[in-house]
């Protein structure tokens, strides 16, 4: 958290990942967020991991920092309510993030007769409309096709990321759009809507990083090679007890480290000669890569991970332990508070636990304390009065008709 | 590429993905991106995949619509060009982006003294200035213990992403901070330095994503559940014709498309009662996901791909091939200039390809053509002409006396 974008409101219809996300790192960085729901919450309210009452850790985690708004979205009049905050006056306000299907007068065109200058920022699947999510998109990638060890592999038994990695670079491009959006506005005082597919910015990636290329111009691509680098040297070991480890070699450097700190510099030298190839390439590593691993494997098989941790310590060698998420969550201390980068929070209906804010530190914008998500709901009536001028009495009566909803019971469950 | 940031200027130290995607998605966006390597290129200049002739189809995809300058950067002189080029003026200019451990006279502070308002955004491994990347910050993230089946895995076999995503995310993560810090500087005059450490974005997207407070608060962590979703239906079929679909039901209506898709409403209606829960729910889906699979495997395996295909086209099902990168390549009408994310290049030195733009679309800012990468050293000479005045004699001086270089061969090769 800290305070760079503290002129800006955005007001956020989402669902999921990749536009929580999205906004949640504009309100990271300061900015006013209004994430309006529908009453009883959107479709991601419930999402897994919960906790013991049933609130959801995962949004509390992705809509941390926000404001809550809970409104009846199926009905004329808490449509209206909505398109009134999203269009509400302010020179860094009338930004709309969305990757829901746009209701009636929620769309581009119809919020921009209340406000001209209007942003949107919209994520959809495909670019022709149809559906597409991370998993569709990740299936369609080519990626789990070549992840994984080879000898398991008969092109049938693809391998899914567990991270839903293109829903976050998504975010982060949402992140990057509206505020090149918004700098655009402060120059011309055009607003716009911006469009992203989601199977863009896979396909997108799958090109920047290359392997359309190799597709095109060499007739191949890159074949499944369980934990080994692709044109490097990196794979992983098992320790004396029972660990293991990545050990990379990407640079000359981190190539000598590696035979000084495991004292096999020169039976890794012999290789070059034996073999044919130049080991102070990345590509002659690769080619070698299996002679290399079995040198090292049982350098790393005879130490316990911590005797090999001591090994590499301050050697330049470029190396890290796999860890599970309990291992990294109770003893890695960066997941801590020793980090700046976390806090404890206090997150209403789930608990106190350990929160991070925003990976990022500007010098000239201090951190400030990560807050926690809201219930839903919990800004309802504030945001009513504040942006729209609406009295009590009236705020009343919308909670009497079922129009707006203020926070459910704090437990967060049904 | 559009034209939204055109009064931009960065200039970028970097190497491998994250620093060159969060620079190349500001060229992409309009920006002069000038990338200053020394001569001969960096240490991610010949990375794989490359061409027949040596050259680097991942550079070439990392670096699109930069511009390229070469300069001695082991020696003084030739720093003092590139300080001279980075702090040159400009309203837009005076940013920098880097992933490379600072040079004498390159760092923030140096850079400062040359321009007061000057913006550095800074790449480390970890926080505390340890070297780490992709493969080892992902090691200790958590997932790799959690990617792939459960049945091989016994907390010793990770499986890595393929995909660099921590990269990934690290660079766009860059390129909001960048618009996020010049929108300071020109509300308050101020500069900044930017840091981000690679390892803090792995961190802050376990902890958004729910993983640690699900150790913290529930005292668990999810399991490897192979390629099922965790808490909700997904998971991947086999096809009669030997390929793999991924079929998901995260929403009641996908859940009810998919069994009037397949004729088995009814089927899968009986197991709620039968399993005891409450199928229109996520976590019940989740509760009962092999049973539901027992149902759905069957009606995959007697169908070809196209004739699945046939059956959800328009049903509301959510779901999506496997495909390798050759098929994605060759065959899905996505990946083609039917596409306008997608434009045929002529890269130097590589040939003629697809190259992907930027996955957003801008309607304030017309898709312009995708450039392709530079040439190392493309623009020096032009660079040092109009940013810093040099005349054509001064520049032939510096590339007699091996400071500053052209662009090579076009072969690219060393």
């Amino acid at each position: 958290m800290n305070d760079l974008l503290a002129d800006l409101r955005i007001v956020e219809f989402s669902a999921f990942v990749a536009a929580p996300l999205g906004g949640m790192t504009m309100a990271q960085l300061g900015a006013e967020v209004i994430r309006i729901d529908p009453l009883g919450g959107g479709i991601d309210h419930y999402r897994w991991p919960v906790a013991e009452s049933g609130a959801s850790i995962y949004w509390a985690g992705l809509n941390k920092a926000k404001r809550s708004v809970a409104l009846a979205l199926d009905r004329p009049e808490g449509r209206e309510l909505a398109k009134a905050i999203a269009t509400a006056p302010g020179a860094g306000a009338g930004i709309v993030l969305t990757n829901l299907p746009p209701l009636p007068g929620l769309d581009y065109a119809s919020l921009k007769t209340a406000r001209d200058d209007m942003i949107m920022l919209r994520l959809i699947g495909n670019r022709d409309g149809s559906a597409a999510v991370d998993y569709t998109v990740n299936a369609a990638s080519g990626f789990p096709l070549v992840t994984g060890p080879q000898s398991e592999k008969g092109g049938t038994a693809p391998i899914n990321n567990v991270l839903p990695a293109w829903d976050v670079a998504t975010g982060l491009y949402l992140s990057t759009a509206l505020l090149a959006a918004e700098r655009h506005r402060t120059r011309t005082g055009a607003g716009q809507e911006v469009v992203a597919a989601l199977a863009d910015v896979m396909l997108a990636m799958v090109g920047h990083l290359g392997y359309v290329g190799d597709v095109q111009l060499n007739g191949r691509s890159r074949p499944p090679l369980g934990n080994d680098l692709y044109g490097s040297f990196g794979r992983d070991f098992a320790t004396a007890d029972g660990r293991r480890v990545m050990i990379i070699a990407l640079t000359p450097r981190q190539w000598r480290a590696l035979g000084r700190a495991t004292g096999l510099s020169d039976a890794l030298a012999a290789l070059g000669p034996r073999l044919g190839v130049d080991l102070d390439t990345e590509a002659g590593r690769f080619d070698a890569r299996d002679a290399i691993a079995a040198l090292v494997a049982p350098w790393c098989a005879a130490r316990t991970l911590a005797e090999i941790a001591t090994a590499f310590a301050g050697s330049g060698v470029l190396w890290g332990p796999f860890q599970d998420f309990a291992t990294l969550v109770n003893h890695d201390p960066r997941c801590s508070t020793a980090n700046p980068l976390f806090a404890e929070i206090d997150q209403p209906g789930i608990g106190r636990y350990l929160a991070p804010g925003l990976p990022l530190d500007f010098s000239a914008a201090p951190r400030r304390p990560t807050r926690p998500a809201p219930l839903l709901g919990e800004h309802t009536d504030q945001v009513l009065a504040e942006l729209l001028g609406l009295s009590a009495p009236a705020i009343g009566r919308l909670h009497d008709c079922g129009i707006a909803a203020g926070p459910a019971t704090p437990s967060g469950t049904r």
